[in-house]
């Protein structure tokens, strides 16, 4: 019997109306890298969906890359990236920022988030040319852990990095989900003033792969391109990436597959929670962290897919539940009853 | 009006018979970044068809990202690359290998192809440590212009190669174009064997994106998919190429897909010829390169998309056309009839 | 009126006797780049020291630039190092091991040694190709806050490194003060031993510059000189170099110069205990870290040249006070009377 | 018996009166990596000498850490160099530039100099985000064939530099040769207003070892001290640096140096042409590069250590011959005695 993943939120293809716009227009002649009129037009309406009418949007294939292009391009070799230890680029990239040559400060924190006061703990470590000098600060929005940012946060964050010279990015991986949970506040428009640049994710909310990089702050805007061109992401076939933004943000289907990722994951976390098991961090979004016993967590295992993320005593640990677009609501209760019986 | 496009073999989308494949597994659930059953499918599939059990394969998203891998996956920092001095990797990839620290040494070549004397020139001129050292040979095939090795021509190198200590890598964005030239004498297992590494080209090819790389030297295996990671070409679902190239080789698609793009240019090639222009390398492959009279070139530019090569004379330029899998007889025989008006 | 510097142990030039050995040798002619005369004879005297014959032995300009290539040397793109979080390398080199592409994955310690459970530590975090693969193992002796290793804590480290596949290289710009520690049972054949690669510290030990790079392990060695030199560490004038260590070596200068620095650092740590302070760290080597009221702190700092290392209390802060080859007993003296008046 | 060399113009060690005054400041103590009273009255005595008060001076060990700090100091990623097939940093760094990520364009040149047509025929081959983009060009004066620029040419480079956006930069590590060549036009203060940056080479002018970086251009000046400290170039003891320049420059003894060695190599050249030699360029610095019968390099080769440069015919090979600050007038004699028996 094949198992119900519930590892991530990519172990399905892909929205079947981005599948059919990939169909419609898959023999009408396109330039290529980029150049397409699927991309003219995708860029177009993320700059409408967030009132930014002079940003530079930039179509890619892959989180990792996106983090990689722009965190590179962003900084020259002797300057640093401020994250917490958590975050995707310090942990989960195989060091690809280091291997472009920049150091990442790490900060340890509980909630995966970062504040102004973390930030001040680095800048306060380094005043001189024997040790990098931080420049950039990345977040994560949700973040690793599965949390997200208000807007008075990440107002403060915006605030901080100004004051201090330092540029803002946010890795938005999981953006939809976040701006889909019911805890958030923030639009889409305020994270394009608040930072210098994101990323928009889409292999994780339903394309088939992409993700749209959107520069806000002008000084990033410059030979944007070389930058993506050299580490190796501009897609011959750009308009693959296009299409899929077009259908995705031509209406409101980007936030409608996130609205659904969430509302698969309050479902689980609410029959959790009156279950009487407690959460590693508060579940806000797609990834919940539920503590269990780990004998339910072994039972669980033999119908389920999903990761145990970190002991917490010799009886119980914490595992990582990720819902996706595409998760079902009967394997949402399945999952429930087993977790009972 | 629209033009006809003969700029590349990537203007078009994806071969129907792949996106519905794509479509047919789309939801059902697989493990992420390459470790799902159809790219374990494809590699099989792969390693049936080149005879050569012990490959390893690897998918990836574009060509320029295969070249970064392999190139970097073998190479120490002071270990340099011999290439032809119009290779992609030494022009069009926006410097991304020397990005990741290696020198290529370029060598210029009339027709494209690298010979063993190319090569001794270079190792002639580097004897010690005070200049980089020269540790893999990096050649095209189809060459980018067009041209293509015989086998005779890829044994000579390969021989020197091993005599000398170099690798040998080919870079195969258009391989299926190659191999199944009316000129071409190799098959897949003869590259297995002769080269280090190399990757077939599915973007060029019919394939919505993806390259599949072969690593057939066991010195090269060992944490090839670190390299992978870091150089974030390690799709979250890799499933998409898998299942691409599962639709490629399970019969003979690639290699049909790009009969038809040879014959296009053929037919093109015949022509041209036969109407008396000449041709700046002999056409073999799907890109050709004739040289028109710059009237005609304008002229032919109102209706149809293709680049200006090189000027010849001031009367005279050299064009490239490319066909593909995707290119029309009736358009080719649209540009036929405006050549000759 | 001049301050007397105990802010480290550079701030004089060189020990006579190596002038006068420039002297002497200044205008014999030698070929270049390290091919001297010189460097084999104080190669072939290190190599005899640590009764080593097999071991290389190359020399460079700083102590930054023997760990930069060194640890580049030993590693491919994603492989890492681990090190304390306040080890040299991860701190005070401006990002020079990322800025050639490696992670530098830190723990926290108290007294700046790493332990067998410090590295476990970091490999148990450390599984798949998602992240770097930690590969190396860098140690200072003595360390960055004046501690040093012993035997015993040397050779679990050593065992420890073999057992799990890690190298271990050790960071000796003070390895002099380390060796002739009161408090050391080491001896320059035992580290020889026990790690794959050291450097012995010259620029810090009396000499105007220069430290000798030990490569015991087969494995590192070859083509080691194309890393020296693609790091811009090849001097010219080797010779420089060679003529140095012929003069700390060829008798017991090298133990001699490191014995006085530590003699005075012992002086003064007894005095100051005596007058009831403590020590940040306990007092073996050269560096010490006193403990030491604020206004006495201000008092000093009149007179002496000396850095507050860390705050302690609203009342107290930790100074570090270093010794040299240099350092007059007058000055000690001094300093002793002023800490009481 | 010892030949004489001829081989380099670092054969010997150091200038008497700099190690007189490298003795006479030794126990003096300074504050280290360049913060000392003798860097600050070098560059002060530099910035005189070249009439350009605003100019920052930095010194550092060696040539080829000059040229890594400079280009990568002012590059981007994806931006590249221009140079000759023949200069240092193309051919004899052992890929350092590449190293930390830059492509060098190169261009084949007759006499080793570049020209604006040389550096406009790579401009006009770089278009578009696929290649790198040129932004820096590189000469080396006098050049790596001893070749020197005059102020005509030097002129019409930066003007062309200017006009198109590059950057300018010249490698000096003899600049003191060409610019105390009988054919020089050039002085110091020309240099500084026609470039970005250079460096003035002290280690084969008479230097224990050293080169003083000049940047002229603003735009360089920030945080040029976080580079050098990245690629290992802060020395500690900076004041070994900064006494030999002060030496050097505090009176003529820079130039003296260069015109003792120039004036040697071109007694030399005098009379190989009366014997009727060709050079393979014309004889103009220390450098000088005779055509001679290979029997007759056989027999100096006995007594006389330089280089066979280049093959001419079957006959006849050209040779490097390079005099020095260092290079006695017997020695030149009594080559010139055995040339003619």
């Amino acid at each position: 019997m094949t198992k119900i993943s519930f590892k991530d939120d990519y172990s399905e293809g892909v929205h079947p109306s981005i599948l059919d716009a990939l169909n419609k227009t898959n023999l009408i002649q396109q330039d290529g890298y980029g150049m397409d009129d699927y991309c003219a037009e995708a860029a177009k309406l993320i700059r409408g969906k967030m009132d930014n009418p002079n940003a530079d949007v930039h179509f890619i294939s892959a989180g990792s890359q996106a983090n990689l292009i722009v965190l590179s391009s962003a900084l020259k070799s002797y300057e640093s990236i401020i994250s917490t230890d958590i975050a995707h680029i310090a942990v989960h990239e195989a060091g690809a920022i280091e291997a472009v040559g920049h150091k990442i400060n790490t900060v340890c924190t509980e909630n995966g988030k970062l504040t102004p006061e973390d930030i001040k703990s680095v800048l306060d470590q380094h005043g001189d040319e024997h040790m990098v000098k931080p420049r950039i600060v990345s977040i994560s929005n949700s973040t690793e852990i599965g949390s997200i940012y208000d807007k008075e946060e990440l107002t403060k964050l915006s605030d901080f990095c100004k004051h201090n010279n330092l540029l803002l990015y946010l890795d938005g991986a999981r953006l939809g989900s976040a701006l889909t949970s019911e805890h958030n506040d923030l639009i889409l428009s305020d994270i394009a003033k608040l930072v210098d640049a994101f990323y928009i994710g889409g292999t994780k909310n339903g394309a088939l792969l992409g993700e749209a990089i959107v520069v806000c702050n002008d000084e990033l805007k410059k030979d944007f391109r070389y930058n993506i061109k050299q580490k190796a992401g501009l897609l011959a076939k750009g308009r693959v990436l296009g299409v899929q933004f077009i259908e995705l943000f031509k209406d409101e289907l980007f936030f409608d597959l996130a609205k659904h990722a969430n509302s698969m994951a309050t479902k689980l976390s609410k029959e959790i929670s009156s279950l009487g098991h407690e959460f590693l961090t508060q579940p806000v979004s797609n990834q919940i962290f539920p503590i269990l016993p780990n004998e339910l967590i072994e039972k669980l295992k033999e119908k389920y897919g999903f990761y145990v993320w970190q002991k917490i005593d010799d009886e119980k640990s914490a595992v990582r539940i990720v819902t996706s677009w595409a998760t079902k609501e009967t394997d949402v209760e399945s999952f429930i009853v087993d977790l009972q019986s």
